[in-house]
């Protein structure tokens, strides 16, 4: 998605647009400085004016993502990244509804994470504070334009927007609403830009503006997210990438196993939180694996199994090769073993998982508190389907991304996350003895 | 200090080099899992016979402390930089009972951040883990590799130490005490290294070993710290930078204005938490400025004055350059300036801060919450001293380095602050609808 639909950014010299980056960002730090400071009131106003501005004005988006969309056709994207460049009427209503579920969460500026008197009188607080400049690098929806703003504007934050050349057109015509509705609030239009996207060196120039951009967050797929982490001279965080596992343990109700691997496996396939892998404990797989092979390839998913599941499992099964256990598939397919003991799935999880989603399906009490004391990821589920990992789901209303790093946020990312903390310190007149 | 004392790392190839620190790197991993599930009575037993080990065997750390001492007198070292080198059975008693701290505090591993039962039944759970393989890059002060090895433990991590080649032979023997006790306790050596200090490539090979190492905390000056920081693609904490300042506000009162800023400045000149400006309010300069002067070269301590501190503090006061504003003296030097308001000091900060401690000196309560809200840095104090900032002051027990980032942690740095989260979701078979 090399596309340059702007010539004059393309034809720019290197500098030039390193420069366009860093001035952008000066301007967003400024912005951020009047944000920190806007209340719960004005930034709730403003993102419901917002969500009201962009149903009035879906005509001139859509038209804009029609041109989007014509020449993603032209240069022979396929239908399903086409898909999701696609804007609707129910789409954009769906990005306001979006909006304004953000002003209805709690600001998470100035809430006090700890606090306490001191020996000495002195009264410590820990509030939480706006992070100041945050970069998004993403790819080809245009609805991450506006839901990315909404979260970074409801925690006090300036954005800059690094959306993908594709969505050039429909990413522009949402900014300039949002920018316009900022302005009429009284807020800096630079709290929201959108850099050029004509030009890949503009995500370069973005990740490492360091002093100047507090924070990138990555998302998209596996090669846009290691390019941006490897680069980036900027704090990111590193997200989304999913080889979850659904490990079945000898003591798992079957049923309730079969129920959990199909969900978590094929309800939406493409999505970070969907299964991988399936792993079976051996004392249960002469019954299991026969029926979790039947219901899978029932559904429609291709099973590729270790030479256990292959020997179960029947003639449909494909023989897994070892590339298959560190495969993020994100279509019906799925890898399989036989695993000897709940320790050996827990291994297997270690050498292969990505840390984001691992679930157990048991009955046992042990087997859970084991299983979730040693598996290191983001989210560990105890008879539930993977499917579970998102914001949304998890009741914080709105995800900005999953991160799958230990540093500063891990799991789903959304107000507080956007946010850094500061320690206040009030007293009389306290100095610190000599010692 | 690039003084080899280890010639058969020397000799080594860079590729050498690079695969024994990979290679220890992978050990603390599998130490780490072991360290994670370990209990805080363990944990806690462990330090306390850590501590009982050290003042045993304080002679044989006293001997290679003088060693290393004896080199650094040949190289000719400043007498500041032996001071920090130098051992004694004092503070070999102060390290011990540093430990013996650390086992008191509460083990942050397992708290539960948040918690909720969602509405279709799943509870949710957030709880704190260990971040895993810690990696310390400091100078020559070798108390620092007992106090880091102690936190990182406590808070179930593995540490890698990259101390100071001057420190190389008291590190080697505290390692080898500490390595020892981990093994009676039946928990791997692995979990405390010294990786080797001849080579400063060595720093390198840690800072880049992403995958394996979780995080790296650089303890030192501030080209350390930024060699590190700009350098590393393992994510880095950046700490200790302090160009701190104390502003007196119209509404202060002189007395308590003179105090704060005395002890600021010149209770230890050299620490991070130090106050390297005073910015005076202009209504308030006539009466303050030569009152703060008169004090402060009482105390030994040199003015570099902006143009109306001259004219108001007389002939012992220099004149300071633009540079004066952005240097961290760490002695007794102050700079100071006349601003025309509270918005104006603020403005100065932001442009010439480290966003380490700022300080305000008010009656009034405006100017507090002003100057709170609107400063961005890790600590603000309101009619304190800035020497605040600090682990031990704020009730952490203790601190692995005061960070001045915004990402994962702000301020001293303690327990909770070296360990992740993760998501526990726990179910009765719960699957997710299709939208």
């Amino acid at each position: 998605m090399t596309t340059s639909i702007e010539p004059s950014h393309s034809a720019e010299t290197g500098e030039d647009l390193r420069e366009q980056v860093r001035a952008a960002a000066r301007r967003a730090q400024a912005a951020a400085g009047q944000l920190a400071l806007a209340s719960r009131a004005v930034k709730d106003e403003l993102l419901h004016a917002m969500a009201a501005a962009l149903v009035e004005r879906a005509p001139e988006v859509l038209e804009a993502n029609l041109r989007d969309v014509a020449r993603a056709r032209e240069n022979g994207t396929p239908d399903g990244l086409v898909d999701r460049l696609k804007l609707s009427r129910e789409r954009i209503d769906g990005i306001a509804d979006g909006l304004r579920t953000v002003a209805g969460l709690p600001d998470p500026v100035g809430e006090v994470v700890r606090g306490n008197v001191l020996p000495n009188g002195l009264q410590l607080q820990q509030v939480r504070v706006p992070l100041g400049v945050v970069g998004i690098v993403y790819e080809g929806r245009p609805n991450v334009t506006v839901d990315a703003a909404g979260l970074t504007l409801k925690s006090g934050n300036a954005v800059l927007l690094r959306g993908s050349s594709s969505a050039a057109e429909s990413n522009a015509a949402l900014v300039a609403i949002l920018s316009e509705v900022l302005v009429k609030h009284d807020l800096p239009a630079a709290a929201v830009q959108l850099l050029p996207s004509s030009d890949r060196a503009s995500v370069q120039h973005l990740i490492t503006a360091r002093g100047l951009v507090d924070i990138v967050i990555p998302r998209g797929g596996a090669g846009l997210i290691s390019a941006v982490v490897e680069n980036a001279t900027v704090p990111t965080i590193e997200t989304g990438v999913g080889n979850c596992h659904v490990y079945v343990d000898e003591h798992a109700d079957a049923d309730t196993a079969l129920r959990i691997l199909l969900n978590s496996k094929a309800r939406r396939p493409s999505v970070c939180n969907a299964a991988e892998t399936l792993l079976v404990h051996q004392d249960i797989a002469e019954d299991f694996v026969p029926r979790a092979v039947a219901e899978l390839r029932a559904g429609g998913i291709a099973v590729h199994g270790d030479e256990q599941v292959v020997r179960l499992g029947g003639t449909g099964v494909l023989e897994a090769t070892e590339q298959d256990w560190d495969t993020e598939y994100g279509s019906l397919d799925i890898a399989a073993a036989v695993v000897e003991s709940l320790p050996a799935a827990v291994e297997h999880i270690r050498e292969h998982g990505s840390g984001h989603t691992e679930a157990i399906v048991t009955d046992n009490v042990r087997s859970a508190r084991q299983f979730t004391a040693r598996v290191d990821a983001a989210a560990v589920m105890v008879n539930a389907s993977t499917a579970f990992t998102d914001g949304g789901e998890f009741g914080m209303g709105a995800e900005i991304g999953i991160s799958t790093q230990k540093l500063h946020a891990r799991g789903p990312m959304a107000l507080p996350e956007l946010t850094s903390t500061k320690w206040l310190v009030f007293g009389d007149g306290q100095v610190r003895p000599a010692n």
